[in-house]
């Protein structure tokens, strides 16, 4: 919710944050994510500065701002899975909720991954962001009991397994939807370990 | 091979790459990486500055200038494998030729580990190279003629592996030797995949 001052009239925006969010990635696309201002961002949007900065610290944080509920969605998602279910078990049930998330998402989760690609220091910012879900995983790993190496290799492997899902999933190219991507990626990873090519 | 010139004379400075390595490396644990300047860092090694420079760009990249050597270790490895290997063991014989370069680095490796670790900009190009380690070794999975999702999906689990071993051997607490350590993770990564915990 986002409330604004109109001469003595304080006046709520529905919806303020998605619009700024749409209006971002719609002139990072068409301009570039250095030539877009705040001050651009928020008149496509049809806002204020002022209300773009009572959503977000910087344009950065338009493409960012979502890391902690991105990691947040893995370690709940973890907690899906049974305390006896075995680690791809578990990996799966965790990436099936996180998929969950994203389902009305794939428009702008392909104009970000455009804007991420477009720039070195945006995609140096995403892999920082996937480490610490790596890192958050593994740690919700341990809490289950999980021994060390094998709860950092699963982790890493899951988070692995998603990337390699979302990226397709974003690529214009394939019509298929996440979940089955995913599964695809898993079967992939079943491969390396069970001698197939 | 460095040369130096000494009033008339251009002198052969033995080793001066890796006097250079260590100095850096000494310097920065004792002050910091910020804190340590090129100057600081020649006249530790007892050279010139002009002689740094003809070996590092900068400070960084005496820590990142074995970049693309670090790279070629994972894609020459590969070619160790038999084309028949299925992709674990082509993992497994990959790691095996990248663990044998680093084994009589383990003291600069840990050096360089605890840098890296302090600084939050370090820690993000590590994360790039790593990321361009698993391209490149996806581009030469593809090429011995594994297909995608499964070529990409091996590359980030050989690169997770690695990451994992290797930062256990240059955690001070395992004295075990790096091979080992790979095995361990190894046989983790089958656990994730074999319903074991």
């Amino acid at each position: 919710m986002s409330w604004r001052i109109v001469g003595a009239v304080t006046r709520w925006e529905p919806n303020a944050r998605g619009r700024l969010e749409q209006a971002a990635l719609e002139l990072f696309g068409e301009h570039g994510y250095e030539q877009t201002t705040v001050d651009d961002i928020a008149r496509r949007a049809g806002l204020t500065k002022r209300t773009f900065f009572r959503h977000f610290a910087d344009k950065r944080e338009v493409l960012f701002g979502g890391a902690d509920e991105f990691k947040q969605l893995f370690v709940d998602g973890l907690t899906g899975a049974p305390a006896s279910a075995a680690p791809l078990e578990a990996i799966a049930v965790t990436l099936e909720a996180v998929a969950d998330a994203f389902h009305d998402r794939r428009e702008l989760a392909r104009r970000r991954q455009r804007v991420i690609m477009a720039n070195a220091e945006l995609q140096e910012r995403e892999l920082v962001k996937l480490a610490g879900v790596a890192a958050a995983l593994a740690a919700a790993l341990r809490e289950r009991g999980v021994a060390e190496p094998a709860a950092s290799i699963s982790a890493e492997t899951a988070v692995a397994v998603f990337r390699n899902a979302f990226e397709r999933w974003v690529a214009a190219a394939d019509r298929r939807e996440l979940p089955e991507l995913i599964g695809e990626s898993l079967d992939a990873l079943r491969g390396v370990t069970a001698g197939r090519r």
